[in-house]
């Protein structure tokens, strides 16, 4: 069987990205880092992900893992899952022949950097035994011959949101018993038909689990289990498990996984990670005054109207020195301006953006708060200021960060004053969580 | 055991509510009404809807069915569900006791006719049972005793996309074999687990489906099996095709449904739920020009330009007459103005629409599309005007109506005039798919 694989493990330019984010900085990386604190694994551990999926049950002509949500493709959120887990080695994709060049792109365009693509077979277990022959092999440009992996975990492309601490547990039980794997309660019932489409019996539903991924294997199980199956399992078969148990004796060991390990599968599943990955994208804004009185003051009230809107804010006076540390990861961000120095103001946020070199696989909102006074003549009114911003907001969207502006009046009355304010949380809360391309460059008044 | 029960069909003073789809009028009606045409089904079928659940899995306070889709709770869509369907009578839904008047209040509130609300028992059986029950009494208004239905349909109040034609399918195939239950493909391997946690064995997928719902039996089949099973059925049981076969040896016709029958379960499933919802509310929107060359031609190329949005636009001169048709359901609207007299065009819409009392289920987005001369001061520059938009938008959203506004500018330069179109239909198309309620009353630039 030829396997033929590309590494850019090979290419020695230490690729141009954000740092990993658990090297986050201090005080700041507890907040916005949800990752689990890392575990020390003390053997090799590589992955398996095939994804040669067709995409019939989505009734799309894309295959899922290929699907883009916010500009980029559902298998680039998978493998960016493992690259997060500094034990994990190599990353050997399995795509389709005809995917390889699509598969490529995607590897370059996001900067994936412990990826191997692999052509696949004609069925699931020859895909997955073409990554692992892949994980077995010698690089060109390397002095010595890898070795083969002590663990290997098998996952799909289309599982995106899997966690390091439950691949932590799906290693260390398949280092110990040989073979590992996540369970998940069963839904529905499930119930045996006769072959006329009939009722024959249902399963008493405690007794079974639906078997999900990811799983765990040594490398010799595994490896020893394709060895010795039939060519039928290779051309029927569909769960790796049941190779482990017939052909090596090994009993793989049954882990709970959290409902987050569900398969993208039909077309509402696309919509639900697509919800998932933006509320991740939402949790978290960052509120840069400058330092002023009276925009740190507006800031401190958005902080308390933002709170009944469950998202996390946090005030600063800029994004230098420890403040850096927001630039990394996951936050968006809130400019508060007073008076007429806005447009450097702004600027001054993308610019830091754009040079912490995140947005490719965090993509930022920035709004823009402008307080004015209520006599002063609507910004809007201007021909110069919707001009400005909207051209701004077209140079970032190209970098991929939405930016956005909301206006409000400064008041003397006091209730008045605080229903502005809800409404610039609101309005931010709303921008933030819809990353409405469609709307960017546009001056919304509180 | 006591069924108290409510009927809300015996308040005789017809409820203001949007005519049934279905006899929606004319020429217009085989586009917006997305229901197959209604069959003819000369026997009599009810509903038990068992609405008891606690919402567990989903991680949050409130059960499942309550949760709140663009201001409905769950629940309301599915009896929607069944209400679109002139053949069915009575949709008994069964709910916690301590829930009775919370369901009580979502009926009353969204107008729902053909429900009667039943307290639930212990257990899922329990409940169905209470349900059926229900079904068989006499109301206290009513002259005569209602018969029995020949067919019970049984569904979950957290699958509130199921469709006519299905329980169609359903319902015949229940009134000739005496039961039929809905099944879906399996999406993972089903294996069987040993007390310790490891694989015991992997069940070969293609012989085994999931059981999904609708179900349905001739009421006799259900009755009698309820009546016969034991209490360790009514307490541990979950599957009504089991019982029909173990007490009345009727073996279910098993159906294989769409996918979009699954569960709302976790809290992706509730974000997939949305989606659903929201896109099925943004299929179409109707441009009203007011008959003006300019407006129409300016309506034609939204048209054209909306194409490639996957939005169906249609072009009328006014809302009257034949076209009164689109207040009904399921559009949304695009006010072109051309000048100043625009606060009395968008109104006459708003106006239409709470006249046609439908946004209560189907909530409209309405969108006015300002053009204005490239030399006049913009719109948002005066006072008066974005005053006026933002009052006439908090009016509008009480009566869940969504107002937003566009603006843009005439343009002699061709290529200028056809990207700010586009902008124009990317901005409307984003408003009414988005349905933010924080963005309201914005007057946008195109």
């Amino acid at each position: 069987m030829e396997v033929r694989h590309v590494n850019m493990q090979s290419d020695n330019r230490e690729p141009e990205r954000p740092a990993h984010p658990r090297i986050f900085p201090a005080r700041e990386a507890g907040k916005s880092d949800r990752q689990p604190a890392g575990r020390s694994v003390d053997f090799s551990v590589s992955v398996v992900l095939p994804a040669g999926g067709t995409g019939e049950r989505t009734g799309l002509q894309t295959p899922k893992q290929f699907c883009s949500f916010l500009g980029r493709p559902l298998i680039s959120y998978t493998i960016q899952a493992f690259e997060r887990v500094s034990w994990i080695q190599t990353i050997a994709v399995v795509v389709a022949e005809e995917n390889v060049d699509l598969m490529m792109d995607v590897v370059r365009r996001f900067q994936h950097r412990r990826v191997r693509v692999v052509p696949g077979g004609s069925t699931r277990h020859r895909s997955i035994y073409n990554g692992l022959l892949a994980l077995g092999e010698k690089e060109e440009e390397e002095e010595e011959e890898e070795e083969r992996p002590k663990v290997v975990i098998i996952h799909d492309a289309v599982r995106p949101f899997v966690e390091e601490d439950f691949l932590y547990q799906i290693a260390m039980a398949a280092k110990e018993q040989g073979a590992a794997g996540a369970i998940r309660p069963l839904v529905s019932t499930v119930i045996a038909t006769t072959s006329e489409g009939y009722l024959d019996h249902s399963l008493e539903r405690v007794k079974y689990r639906a078997s999900e991924m990811p799983q765990g294997f040594t490398f010799d199980v595994i490896y020893r289990a394709y060895q010795r199956c039939s060519e039928s399992d290779f051309e029927f078969g569909t769960e790796c498990l049941h190779l482990a148990l017939q052909y090596c004796g090994t009993n793989a060991k049954l882990i709970e996984g959290p409902p987050t390990l569900w398969k993208v599968t039909y077309k509402r599943d696309l919509a639900a990670a697509e919800s998932i990955i933006k509320e991740t994208l939402s949790r978290s804004a960052c509120v840069v005054t400058g330092g002023s009185t009276e925009a740190v003051s507006l800031a401190e009230a958005l902080r308390k109207a933002v709170g009944a809107l469950e998202m996390e804010l946090d005030v600063v006076p800029d994004l230098t020195g420890d403040n850096a540390g927001y630039l990394l990861t996951g936050w968006n961000f809130i400019r508060v301006s007073v008076g007429d120095s806005w447009l450097p103001e702004v600027e001054a946020v993308l610019v830091a953006l754009k040079e912490a070199n995140r947005a490719l696989l965090h993509p930022p909102v920035v709004v823009w708060v402008r307080l004015s006074s209520a006599d002063e003549p609507s910004v809007s009114g201007k021909v110069a200021e919707p001009a400005a911003i909207v051209d701004l907001a077209s140079t970032a969207k190209l970098g991929n960060i939405l930016l956005y502006g909301i206006q409000l009046h400064r008041s003397q009355d006091a209730g008045r004053w605080e229903r502005s304010v809800l409404k610039v949380a609101e309005m931010a809360s709303a921008l933030i969580r819809g990353r409405s391309p469609a709307l960017v460059g546009q001056l919304l008044q509180a």
